[in-house]
C-alpha cells in the first residue's frame, strides 16, 4: 500500500477549509491523495493545496470511496446528512460541526486533553466549537492543578467564526464608513463594525444562546465534568480572526497566580503572554496565525479566594477549529 | 440677583468638556454665565455653546473669580492642582477626574443612587469613572432586591474613554486599514483598530489594572459596600463611543431574572432592552447618543443558585461623564 492518507476535505471553500487545505500543508501530513468537496454553488471552482489546484467537487452521499479520513467543516446540516456515508464507505470522520459533538458516542477531543479518548471511536470524532477549545485550553491545567469548581467565562468573538461571510460583512461595513456611506448590516443581525454583538446563534427560553450552551456542554464532555458550574456570556466584536475570552475560575484547592503560570507554561498548546511591564498580554493581533493559545493577565481574585482570572487568545481558524481537527486525524495514524 | 449660575467647564475642548457644553443646553440647565478653560495649547481657540462661540481661556489658579459650579473633566493634574482653588474662589467643583474620588471627605455621586451623600461636600463632588457608573446603574437596583455578594465584572470599554486623542487613534487606523497602509498604533501601546487590548491604565504589582481598581473602589464607595467582592477586567475595544460591561452578580437572597427585570425597569436612568426573539439587546451603537444606560441579555446563572448574568451599555461621554457631571450640579440647585 501506498504511504499516506487519502484525505477528503468537505467544506473545502469555507473560512476553516480553506485554513484545513493549508495547515496540512504546513504540518506535512502524510497525504497521498487530496479530494475537495463542497455544495453545488462551488462546484467546479479550484481551491489550493501547496502548489495544487484542486477542483472542487459536489458533495454526495457516493463521494467517500476510497477516502481514508474525511474531515469535515461544512456546517451541521451537512455532517448530519453525510457524515455516516463517509463512515458506512470506510472512512473515518472528523467533524468540525455540532451535529454529533454531545452524541454520547462520538469522542469530542482536544487533543492536548483528552487524545486517549479518541480511541473508542466508532467512526466519527467530533471537534469542539472554536470558543470552546480556546476556553478550555487553560481551564485543564488548572482543573489539574487544584480541580474546578465553578467558570464565569465572557467572550470576545472574532467574525471569522461565522465563516467568510463573517469576514466580508466586517470588511466591507468598515470599508463603507471610511468612504463616509451609511453602513448595511450583511450577514450579523446588527452592524458589527464599531459595535458588539451580544448574541451568537440561537435563543434558547432561558436567555441563553446556542454558543453560551456550547461553551457549557462541550466543557464538561471534555474536561469529564459533567455538573461543573459555567457561566458564559459570548459576545461577537469587530476583530477578524482570533478569538478571546476572559476568565474566571474557582478551583477546590488553591491554586496561586504563580502555580497557575507554571501549569500553563508547562502545558502543550498554550503559551504564557503575561508580561505587564513591557505591555506584552494576549491580543487578537498577535494570536492570529499562531497555533499556540496564548494566556495572560494572570492574577489572583481580589475576593475569592481559591479563584483566578486570566485572559486567552487564540487563533479561531487554527486551533479554534482547523488545527485542532488535524490534530485529531493525527492522533488516527499514530 | 440675576438668576442662573456662573458655570466653568474646565478641560472645555475635551471630549467630556464638549458634550458637557452640549448637555448643559439640552437640559436647560439654569446658565447665567459661562467660562472655558483648558490648557495653553487651546488657548484662544472658541468652542460652541448653543450658538454661541466661548473664547477658551488658559486655566490658572485665578480663573474662578465670580464662578458658582466649576465642572472639570482635564485630568487628574489640573484637578489637583486648580480644584482646591477653585473652591476657595467660592466654587463649587464637580470633578470628574480620579483627583478626588477616593479622598473620604469628598463624596462620590451618581444621582439616582446616592444623591443623599451629595450635601456632605466641602467644595468638592466627585463623578466616578465611567465604567464604575454604567457598571453600578444595574447592581443598586439589584444590591436593593437581593443584597450584592460577588461581582464579576468583563468591560468591553470604547476609545472615547480615551478622550479625543483616543478617538482619532481608532478613526485613523481604521483609515490607514481601508486605504491598504501598514497601520501604525497611535496613542494606545498597541493597535486598536480590530483588535482587543486588555489593558487600560496601569499596572499595578499584583497584576490589576488603575482602571480596574477603580472599578473595585469606586463601586464599593458609592453603594456603602466596602466589603463587596468584585472581580473585574478591563478591555479597550474598537468601539469609538459606549461602554458595555458583562456582570455576573451573586445575591444573598434569590432574585429570578423576572424580579431583577422588574427592578431594573423601575430604576430611573436604566432602560431595560431585552427581547431576543427580536434581536433587541443592548449595544454600543444604539447606546450611544443616549442619556440612559441600557440592561439586557437577563439571565439567571446556570451553576450558582443566587447568581445572574446580565449584560449593560452606556454612553461613556453621556451616563459615563458629562451627564452624571451635569447631573450632580443639578443636585447643588434643589
Amino acid at each position: 500500500m501506498a504511504s499516506g492518507q487519502r484525505i477528503a476535505v468537505v467544506g473545502a471553500t469555507g473560512a476553516v477549509g480553506q485554513t484545513t487545505l493549508r495547515l496540512l500543508k504546513e504540518r506535512n501530513f502524510p497525504v497521498r491523495a487530496l479530494r475537495a468537496f463542497a455544495s453545488a454553488r462551488s462546484e467546479g471552482k479550484t481551491v489550493k493545496f501547496g502548489d495544487d489546484d484542486i477542483t472542487v467537487e459536489r458533495l454526495g452521499a457516493d463521494s467517500f470511496k476510497d477516502i481514508d479520513i474525511a474531515l469535515f467543516s461544512a456546517g451541521s446540516d451537512q455532517s448530519r446528512e453525510f457524515a455516516r456515508a463517509a463512515v458506512k464507505a470506510g472512512a473515518v470522520v472528523v467533524d468540525k460541526s455540532s451535529a454529533f459533538r454531545m452524541n454520547p458516542e462520538v469522542p469530542l477531543i482536544v487533543p492536548e486533553i483528552n487524545a486517549a479518548a479518541a480511541k473508542a471511536h466508532r467512526g466519527i470524532l467530533a471537534c469542539p466549537n472554536c470558543t470552546t477549545i480556546v476556553t478550555v485550553m487553560p481551564l485543564k491545567p488548572l482543573h489539574d492543578a487544584g480541580r474546578l469548581r465553578r467558570v464565569i467565562a465572557t467572550s470576545f468573538q472574532a467574525v471569522s467564526g461565522a465563516g467568510v461571510a463573517g469576514v466580508a460583512a466586517l470588511r466591507e461595513e468598515t470599508l463603507a464608513w471610511a468612504r463616509g456611506e451609511k453602513i448595511e448590516p450583511r450577514h450579523f443581525p446588527h452592524q458589527i463594525a464599531f459595535n458588539l454583538i451580544p448574541h451568537i446563534d440561537k435563543f434558547g427560553a432561558d436567555g441563553y444562546t446556542g454558543e453560551e450552551m456550547k461553551l457549557v456542554g462541550e466543557i464538561r464532555k471534555i474536561l469529564g465534568l459533567p455538573e461543573l458550574a459555567i457561566s458564559p456570556t459570548t459576545v461577537r466584536v469587530p476583530v477578524f480572526t482570533a478569538h478571546s475570552i476572559a476568565i474566571n475560575a474557582e478551583t477546590e484547592s488553591k491554586v496561586t497566580a504563580t502555580a497557575a503560570r507554571a501549569a500553563f507554561e508547562r502545558f502543550p498548546g498554550l503559551r504564557v503572554v503575561d508580561d505587564p511591564a513591557h505591555n506584552r498580554y494576549p491580543m487578537p493581533l498577535i494570536a492570529e496565525g499562531q497555533d499556540d493559545c496564548m494566556v495572560g493577565r494572570i492574577r489572583e481574585d481580589l475576593g475569592c479566594a481559591n479563584a483566578l482570572n486570566f485572559w486567552v487568545s487564540g487563533d479561531q481558524l487554527r486551533k479554534g477549529a482547523a488545527l485542532n481537527g488535524i490534530q485529531i486525524a493525527e492522533l488516527l495514524l499514530s
